[in-house]
């Protein structure tokens, strides 16, 4: 059997230590090829580029690991559609990879995340695909300890597959004393960014916010992504792009005046 | 009972014709508040802000309706943050509208799409909240035939409500010679782009490419929101924020070694 290929992408950017970690992981298992934003793009959510025009250039960034890498001047989701249509062109990856993130993608927060659109975007495109975070925000992070399971989980959606549609958001908790005690799979935590915005004056006494917030999780089950890397385990979540919430739909039938 | 309160966004920006329309359709309906962007936000997703400060300055762009407005330098989903802590503030909107989009967001556009991202962000904070959407992109789009229904289905969920964490998606057919033959309540179609970038070269001889495409829908159901535009009918799709893939859970847990 041929090596597997495997697209990587990210949110952090082309030169973020996420990815270099993530594509120095995919090459004990496949040929890798990197397109990734040329700029942080955390937050972006499912954005795209249709105002103006995308740049994608060649880099030798990952040159030591054997593996081809561009950068895009897009978002996380635009370097998907690019790779497909401009890098790979005929051939067809066999898994799309996004991450390591430099922080958490948990419950509501796999809306904004720039990772996870881009695992969502390869799923769109018929691709399994896997988006990686790392539940720690600290600028020295250690990624070591997620190298093994990074792997594993890969190699197990290249054996088994995952369902069509399908995205997996896989959150590692911070690095502790003890070793990571398993992968558990997981649903969305119903928890949530308790917001404030900092407000403050400019030199001219003119009035800016910054965004700040803390999250807070009052969902208590054991079943939650928030609840599994709390407790030291891998959260996987499969998500799905088909929004709909099909249980309404007979209920606002039966509602409404229409 | 007091009028309730309606907060209004959009993606096309506070000086798009959509949000005029949407903006004076609910001054009949109750004391509206608009929070939108101060420049197009199209294709935006669930992007936030979080790398740089936002501004929010009053305009009197609504005078006239008698309507407090704020343009914002974020996305739709800022807005919404915005307009709860630093306009609103203590008052809780019974209403959050946004769009009125120009262009459809039909099937997986919901994705992508700034007008539904603040209409996700009004559910994400517990407020019933509508998407509206006219699948007409030319640029002299007429909007008239889609204010009854507009206020119609707003009236519907200030009086029946709609499910927790749910926010409705509606996109209304293109003006037509016979009138609109109803409201459908819809699943997101298995639709999507088929996506091409024109690739071109700029005067110093770099490549660029531009994001183009056509929507593509292979799902043939008679229940889907593509369906009912094609059909001269307004669309109404629940969409939920909780993007678990709950059915893949147990299928994960079956086939894998973990």
């Amino acid at each position: 059997m041929s090596k597997p290929l495997i697209l990587v992408s990210n949110d952090d950017g082309i030169t973020a230590p996420g990815i270099a970690v993530l594509t120095k992981a995919m090459t004990t298992i496949g040929e890798v090829i990197v397109v990734a934003p040329d700029s942080p793009q955390s937050g972006m959510g499912h954005a795209i580029t249709i105002g103006k025009p995308l740049r994608l250039i060649p880099t030798d960034i990952f040159q030591e690991l054997g593996v081809q890498a561009y950068k895009c001047s897009g978002t996380p989701a635009d370097c998907v559609k690019l790779a497909k249509h401009h890098v790979l062109k005929d051939r067809v990856p066999d898994l799309v990879v996004s991450g390591v993130n430099h922080g958490s993608n948990l419950a509501i927060s796999v809306l904004y995340s720039g990772t996870m659109s881009a695992a969502i975007e390869g799923a769109i495109e018929g691709y399994p695909s896997i988006g990686y975070s790392l539940a720690d925000f600290s600028h020295d992070a250690d990624f070591d300890h997620t190298i093994e399971h990074i792997q594993h989980i890969a190699r197990q959606v290249l054996e088994k597959g995952i369902g069509k549609g399908v995205a997996l958001n896989v959150n590692f908790p911070p690095k502790q004393n003890e070793n990571i005690k398993g992968i558990k799979i997981c649903r969305q935590a119903k928890a949530h960014w308790q917001e404030e915005f900092d407000q403050r004056k400019d030199p001219y006494g003119r009035p800016y916010f910054w965004l700040a917030g803390n999250f807070v999780n009052n969902d208590k089950g054991n079943d939650t992504d928030v609840w599994a890397v709390d407790n030291n385990y891998v959260s996987v979540v499969p998500c799905q792009y088909d929004m709909t919430a099909h249980h309404n739909i007979a209920q606002i039938n039966d509602d409404w005046d229409i």
